[in-house]
């Protein structure tokens, strides 16, 4: 699993800092999360291939979320993309979208699917045989969903030692990979434990941004590999992180804590502060397996 | 009068070039000219102050040339603007902006007036006492104008000399400046141009982007003193550019020879081609004034 940080940066783009866009890759899915202004141009410094992208997941309609979207719809378009293209947001992101394509007369090259968003319970919204994805309603100034995205567990993995030695014939390969016993001709039964061995545990990565504290998202991420939680300011702003439904970085990392999270990414921070090795700081005191996103940088699980 | 270019070629933002957008200074006024994705950026890049900037101008609404307009307009109301802004655009634009400002729940801090444009003839759509502004008809693929940009002439300065010689009471002056002769106490009459210099010439700026060679316009923006005509390809591409009604560069010599203009400065350049040198190249063997545009770059007249 290998999360690409193209923009986290609240508010507006800057010479040097990007808005909300990131690129999660995930049992070899390409999933684009958020879509600020400058995300196209993001990816094309990332070295992220357009093509693969075929989900985007917007979290809201602030502008630093999203304002990126139409752009990269047309740019997609004008490159002569002919693959669907599915976009999961808020309610009203069609519109927006087909009004500026209808309004400049330039249609996709591709089938544009919009899955619009309007439930405040968490609810599958992707599901393949490799990954599920579930909103994660949060608490924001205007309609908002964090992500989850689950790996499903994989097959088992064959001893082949083992197999060999107990003479199994390939027939049963299959069976023994999906968690099966195997009956000799003699009657013998070999447990699947000494014919196989477990398979790489499935991961999960949550997307949390933007949102005030609220412990009523801990159920939906319990246990979760790692948590993106926004930390819009530091401890000293935590009047104003909650006036305007922000979180501070030691609010992330308390619900990290009390989520059982095992890996903690920051992001979405102000700019009104000279740098962010504070946030690490500060949210460390909570809880200890901090990373800081920054624009353009990657991390591998 | 300065020209300061944001953005000049053609599609969609890279990460080296920048969709369509200028910024005019005329007359003390700065006027925003289109606003591709990532103008607010390159605003900042350019050091242009947003509190200066009142007045834009779009073209047309192919995301090249206004993407980066409800950024540029949320960006100001995170900064607490309170001056008017205005917005000149084809009918579109208002309906645009207001849905992606209404779903996201976030209103300007100041008012924005949007003159909506429909006629398909050349109209005056802003005076003041220094500059009137014109629309130039285009023939694009949607309802496209550039814009003529006139200085009104100013008045005439006044000989400092001469009007001490005549001992000419300062009460005179304004009269003076304004072309009139004085007739002194004895009843001379002193002719204007003996208590006054010409003024400085006033200039004028023509954008015309996007747009197939059209010599319709040649009358609007006849004896300018600089033509901005796009140039998305070069002549080995003419036959594209009559298809994507887009012009060549030598098109866009003929239209500046045409229309005797002072000074061609060209733009809009297809991302197809290793350089820009060429397009010069190209146009000078048509007209000789030519400039290339470039992002970042400023020209003053």
């Amino acid at each position: 699993m290998k999360l690409t940080i193209l923009g986290c940066y609240a508010a507006t783009p800057r010479t040097i800092t990007n808005p909300t866009s990131q690129v999660l890759e995930i049992k070899n899915r390409l999933f684009l999360i958020d879509c600020g202004e400058g995300t196209q141009v993001q990816l094309r410094k990332n070295k992220i291939k357009f093509s693969k992208i075929n989900h985007i997941f917007i979290s809201h309609l602030h502008g630093d979320h999203f304002f990126g979207l139409i752009g990269t719809i047309s740019t997609f378009a004008l490159l002569g993309r002919t693959t669907d293209l599915h976009i999961y947001g808020p309610k009203g992101v069609k519109e927006i979208i087909t009004l500026q394509l209808k309004l400049s007369n330039s249609w996709t090259t591709y089938e544009l699917f919009f899955h619009e968003l309007e439930s405040k319970e968490s609810e599958v919204i992707f599901e393949d045989n490799r990954v599920i994805v579930k909103t994660i309603p949060l608490k924001h100034r205007v309609y908002t969903n964090g992500f989850l995205f689950q790996e499903k567990p994989g097959e088992r993995k064959l001893n082949v030692e083992a197999v060999q030695q107990y003479d199994i014939h390939t027939a049963y390969y299959q069976k023994i990979k999906g968690g099966g016993d195997v009956t000799l001709d003699d009657g013998t039964v070999i447990e699947n434990e000494k014919l196989s061995f477990d398979p790489i545990p499935a991961l999960s990565y949550a997307f949390c941004s933007d949102t005030v504290y609220n412990e009523a998202i801990i159920p939906i991420i319990k246990d979760v590999d790692v948590l993106y939680h926004e930390s819009t300011f530091l401890e000293s702003e935590a009047a104003l992180a909650l006036k305007t439904l922000h979180s501070t970085a030691q609010e992330a990392a308390t619900i990290a804590l009390k989520a059982n999270a095992k890996q903690l990414v920051l992001g979405h921070y102000s700019t009104r502060y000279d740098g962010i090795e504070r946030f690490k700081v500060e949210a460390q005191e909570i809880f200890p397996n901090v990373l800081l996103g920054d624009d353009g940088v990657s991390f591998e699980w």
